[in-house]
């Protein structure tokens, strides 16, 4: 799995929200403004050009399968990435580790493009990844330059019963809006957004190298394990992500919607000894009920004694990433989420003297 | 996972097979043998004595939870493990692999315990799993010897949606199959029993060390992963083991029946490149049809291409640990297995001045 990192706050500061036009946040069963709603439009800081650069990543975690063995096999047959108007490039992000079928040798890949990283000199000691993130910023960076490339797939798993879910940085991203939207209206019923909520100077993950990104997290799938349900469904996905591209370039604009988003807040550990054993697990009530709501007062965990943990938070929200595997060394049972709705606004088709 | 080692094969050879009672192959939709058929017995080699010695082993491999988490709840707990006339004793296999949450360190655990393995002289750069399987072999055996403990409940998941399975090595083992067919009878729906098959001089699991074992195989549950309901299972299942060695040794006599187990034959492996590569996946038709009957012609599996592979063998089999994230290292897509049908002898209730 890929988003997160429990270790600093993901919010923006309280300050820099204040700045920002607000969202509607959503009562539980709400899913929709009603009609005449008028939302403050947010900036429409969307795509103007042809996307022409855009790759394909797998195996950002090792044990990850559906991409990592898509990749291989793309790199063998990249028909599958070919659209009209480009074709997109299968990427393996981390071979050692896929080789190995472990998140990461080091450190986490997808922990590793802070700036710090990006910049390191280079030493010998230096984690694999590390240095493996500098190579994937050449490649597909540098990271804010006019060189990098227009948009990445990060094509991930989960254990949590998470079905498709499209996460990117911000409903900001427009361009990325408009193509969870599209990819939401052809897969119908299985397809939430996520929004991590990262502002751009402190971003980590993979994607942030390319100018939009967009990552798969498709699940319920073990770690270290292929299930052709999942490997379809993240294909699928893909292929609508592309179709989306190949739209756009051909000079189709698309209207103004309002839709659903759950923006990522912070993580909930499991009960844990003072020594840091877990002292329980994710109650039966909660597991695989990501996106649904969780009320004050509702069971959260169970310990092994029998005794049950309640939520005890003021409001309803939504859990994500419940019971992830990758998650427990990262002290997260699962990640709080805030459901909002969203006005896009409208996306206008490239200039057609674009190249 | 716990079973099956696909370098050599399980089955014993033919000569010595031909030499014991054949039971009655099962034909697929048939569960039961009509009445009135008389079936040769098997030999009795059953428990005469009260088990007072039992041990409860979790962490066999490090990264199946249910075992590993239960054991250390019950090591500083273990009222759950009392019955009137013994105390099982809770132990933590592996425990540098439960720390690590991998399956093991330098090998399998669960192939560690041939004589080879059991009495080479500790050398420095020997195994892990090793000089660990050495030491169990001293504190629960030594295996074969008058000293081993009467039975040990080895726990273990597997990713295959194998429900509970009951593993033990053949059924001749008339107590242990008497404690399954408890099992099965206060746990109905979700229990079946698979048979190992492999000869005592053989055997390389854990439990071999001890005079009688079950391994308890509960999935599906993503290692790495704990989940409630998986866990609560493992809990029951074990319960009943626990009170069925408690009724025996209170001088309980358990009448004969039939039972319907499974015998475990050789791995199918996936398709892969002349170099291993994985080249497809399980088919979508069989993953999570552990013991369901799988036809010749029956899908297998799908390439990365589209292509479906087909089964090919004469006869209807069974197949189980499909899609076992542990086995595409050994290369096993999953087992196959035959559906039999035993008649198991009456077991008599211990001698009552047995200590």
């Amino acid at each position: 799995m890929n988003v997160g990192q429990p270790l600093r706050p993901i919010l923006k500061p309280a300050a820099s929200r204040e700045q920002e036009p607000r969202p509607r946040r959503e009562q539980p069963g709400v899913d929709r403004p009603s009609p005449g709603t008028n939302y403050r439009m947010y900036s429409t800081l969307s795509t103007r050009h042809h996307l022409s650069r855009v790759a394909v990543v797998g195996g950002t975690h090792g044990n990850e399968l559906s991409g990592a063995y898509l990749v291989k096999h793309w790199l063998q047959d990249p028909s599958e990435l070919q659209r009209r108007t480009f074709t997109a490039t299968p990427f393996l992000a981390n071979p050692k580790a896929t080789e190995r079928c472990v998140r990461y040798i080091n450190q986490d890949l997808n922990r590793s493009f802070q700036r710090p990283f990006l910049t390191s000199k280079g030493e010998q000691d230096e984690p694999y990844e590390v240095r493996r993130a500098q190579e994937i910023d050449q490649l597909f960076g540098p990271r804010g330059s006019a060189n990098a490339f227009d948009f990445i797939f990060d094509l991930h798993n989960t254990t949590s019963n998470m079905k498709a879910c499209l996460i990117l940085d911000s409903e900001k991203s427009v361009f990325i809006m408009h193509m969870s939207h599209y990819i939401q209206k052809h897969i119908p019923g299985t397809c939430s957004i996520c929004l991590h909520g990262c502002p751009e100077p402190e971003r980590f993950d993979l994607m942030s190298v390319a100018k939009n990104g967009l990552a798969l997290e498709v699940g319920p799938q073990p770690h270290g394990v292929l299930r052709a349900d999942v490997l379809s469904l993240v294909r699928a996905l893909l292929a609508c992500g592309l179709d989306f591209i190949d739209l756009f370039n051909q000079g189709t604009s698309f209207p103004a919607f309002d839709i659903v988003a759950y923006k990522l807040l912070e993580p909930v550990d499991f009960p844990r000894s003072p020594r840091g054993e877990l002292l329980g697990f994710v109650h039966p009530q909660l597991q695989d009920k990501d996106f649904l709501p969780l009320k004050p007062g509702d069971p959260i965990f169970q310990l092994f004694s029998g005794e049950e943990i309640f939520y005890e938070g003021e409001a309803t929200i939504y859990p994500a990433f419940i019971n992830e595997a990758a998650y427990y060394e990262k002290r997260a049972a699962f990640f709080k989420m805030e459901k909002c709705t969203f006005s896009i606004p409208p996306l206008e088709a490239p200039a057609a003297s674009a190249p």
